[in-house]
């Protein structure tokens, strides 16, 4: 009868020290959202499969775990044939089955799937609710999403998103103000980091440019493997999409464009100066550069595509200056997400922060702050019933002095008690046996240093307040 | 292609306001669970169905959200078979489907479901990290789960519960420290509550002493309703379930039992005085409601039975006394939980506290205090670029000194902006045009009383946090 525990694939269990750190990241990004004025909401973990599918591609519509109608979910399929089994096919579906078959199945016996990201079920909820909303809304969400991606290192079936978004501004200082946040967030953090932006109208003008406006798609594609792949590679993947080689030429300026924000800036004013929209990219990114404040480094980087199917304006990507890890925080302007819902012309602009890689990077700087547990500061040992009874208001007030606390439920041998606080990492232990009790004190133990004092219970909670 | 944005029928999206009172009830069960020594896990939305199935019963299990296999999931069920058609019933499904060849498919085409409750997946948790834990273990976890029940008013597919556990222990001290956080928190939450105590040996021990000892599930059942339905009904149905006469003439004492605890114990002891177990039962009580120190009132109720197959020691639940409303927390020992995952002999007690109804209640009496919103404290009005650029390093100033701030990301007109303040609730504006912008200063209003005042940045700060 006995199983075996496990859980499925991609997913993890989170004990008590990684939650302290977890929570850590989650309450950081948390208060300065709030700070800048954004307000929480929280969606279904399932939404129906409508709102998702076609919004994430054909890839993500594969993605997406969908959920199994409860109860007789057949009924539906098979209308009752009482004695009739001529019919081959009962779901309709070709007799071999196959992933077409399993598709088609799947959308007959499934209505709801798990959240995939924040973006989409924020969009519905602001569709859905936008009776209640005033607009500019900024809300922020911290919620797990769920992809059936093949699980590998870093890369998890379960996950938080910590998304900001504002929607029903076209203004540029929500991009500035996002750019702020960003280095707040890692300022606290204590991680280094420089922030990446780049445009969708200047990779438009540049398609233009080179006269390959349908092949902006190739292109960028190629150029945002780079850093990855390296000059000469990414010159022969455009060779591949069909670009001519007099584009590539062209594109090689723009590729390995060089110096500071304001040098690339006045290169690309010149070599765009034909294309309006182009232009419109780069009076975007200069007016955000121009307002920013923080002390993080933003950097125009041309090779930035990220998603590019679904921003359409500032695009921004973070990468970490001491760790080498992929994009830690990114985001951009997306010009018609509710639009899908019937809510046409509303603008929007957002940031997700990606707490499982900005957990790795804490754990490999080390940078977590010494005061993030929250685990018990104080045990009392326990001898019997008649000690246990005589040390309950003891550790009643120093629960009430806000002292973490713990008595040790069984009275087994002193020794296995001490084990659970040093196991524990409990620094302070006190005891009373019949001596402590006659005299109305307690035996303080400093766990680190060995110390050992007589103490009354105003004594034990002073000691123990002040570590 | 505009669809229609709504979500899964008994699921729920939290908006601002609400998000700020869930908040608070989180945040205060967290806070006393750390304060007893409790640490928090998390573990995955998704379970291995071999995890769950088999655990709730036989309704329990077509209660879970099973997750359709990603991929081919029709792959293991169809072996390719090139040109062959014969085969009527490709899923070794009887014709005609029904509910019962549903289940058999659902087995084959879903091996994950979603948490039903975090208890079994808190004894999974135990078993599988077993090597990692000091025992006794205390646990808390604040996670959503998932049942496949008819929705209706205050009964949700999606709802939070927030657990605390110890395993590893036998002591009663465990019963007595959860009633203590039970007082604790309906302190802080301001909410007077009845917590009711009864022990299943207790109710083991009836059934034996009238001669029923096989009849326990359906006394307890009946007796369970008396509150609902009165004692001639209780009476009636017992007799339903075939009770001889002379046995429910000798359970009315015991239904009828009022008094002080002290009174019924003493008249159980006698009724019970050739039960062992029965008077183990009653000495468990009388233990915790000895060393019991809360200030809610601990009640020993005869008639609480809760989930009777599961609980084997004390079962507890707690009543407001000021909201006509079910129970909002419950909770018992049970001595074999991880037994099924191949680790017996490990006993655990917990509690749960009912967030949603607690919602209700907090919501009910006006309970919520006022500070718990995180909302904008100032708005700054945006008047044009330059006035924005102006304004932007006070609105640094006000984010550095703590103050939730917002400045309006366009420059539309000037009664739309301070609409928006209004339906924000923000207190206070700043607004700086030309004249503030020569003298360097700003001009607060108090949204409030409407008093306007002209101030340095230094002096806004002042004056908004102190607010």
């Amino acid at each position: 009868m006995a199983q075996k525990p496990g859980i499925p694939k991609g997913t993890r269990d989170f004990g008590p020290a990684e939650m302290a750190r977890r929570n850590y990241i989650f309450d950081t990004i948390r208060s300065v959202y709030a700070l800048y004025g954004f307000r929480q909401i929280e969606t279904p973990a399932m939404e129906n499969l409508s709102t998702l599918m076609g919004k994430y591609g054909e890839e993500g519509d594969k993605l997406l775990f969908k959920i199994l109608n409860s109860g007789d979910f057949l009924a539906p399929l098979c209308p009752p044939a009482e004695g009739d089994t001529s019919s081959h096919q009962p779901f309709g579906l070709p007799p071999t089955g196959g992933s077409q078959g399993a598709a088609r199945l799947a959308a007959k016996i499934c209505e709801k799937g798990l959240r995939y990201d924040l973006t989409v079920p924020f969009a519905r909820y602001v569709v859905q609710h936008r009776e209640e909303l005033t607009l500019p809304f900024r809300r922020y969400q911290i919620q797990p999403v769920w992809r059936a991606d093949r699980p590998q290192k870093g890369r998890y079936r379960e996950f938080y998103q910590c998304d900001a978004d504002i929607v029903g501004s076209d203004s540029l200082l929500n991009e500035v103000e996002l750019m702020q946040i960003i280095d707040e967030v890692f300022r606290r953090f204590g991680i280094r980091v420089c922030i990446k932006i780049n445009n969708r109208k200047i990779l438009t003008g540049i398609a233009e440019m080179i006269g390959q406006a349908d092949k902006i798609v190739d292109i960028t594609v190629a150029i945002d493997k780079l850093d990855k792949i390296g000059l000469d590679a990414v010159n022969a993947e455009l060779a591949e999409d069909g670009l001519p080689a007099e584009a590539i030429e062209r594109l090689q300026p723009i590729i390995k464009l060089s110096g500071s924000n304001e040098e690339k800036l006045a290169t690309m004013k010149e070599v765009l100066k034909d294309s309006e929209t182009g232009l419109k990219g780069i009076e975007e990114v200069e007016f955000v550069l121009n307002l920013y404040q923080g002390s993080s480094v933003l950097e125009l980087d041309l090779t930035l595509a990220r998603g590019l199917n679904y921003y359409t304006g500032c695009i921004f990507e973070v990468k970490a200056l001491d760790v080498e890890i992929g994009s830690i925080t990114g985001g951009g302007r997306y010009d018609n997400l509710t639009g899908i819902f019937g809510m046409p012309g509303l603008s929007g602009v957002g940031i997700s922060f990606g707490a499982d890689r900005i957990y790795d990077v804490l754990n490999q700087l080390e940078l977590y702050p010494q005061e993030i547990t929250t685990a018990t500061q104080l045990l009392f040992v326990n001898f019997g019933e008649a000690e246990a009874t005589y040390a309950l208001p003891a550790v009643a007030a120093c629960r009430k002095a806000g002292i973490r606390t713990e008595i040790y439920p069984d009275a087994t041998k002193m020794k296995k008690q001490m084990a659970y606080a040093n196991a524990r990492q409990i620094p302070f232990v006190a005891l009373a046996g019949e001596t402590e009790m006659g005299a109305g004190v307690f035996t303080l133990k400093n766990m680190v240093t060995g110390e050992q004092q007589t103490v009354t219970v105003e004594q034990l909670i002073a000691a123990v307040a002040t570590k």
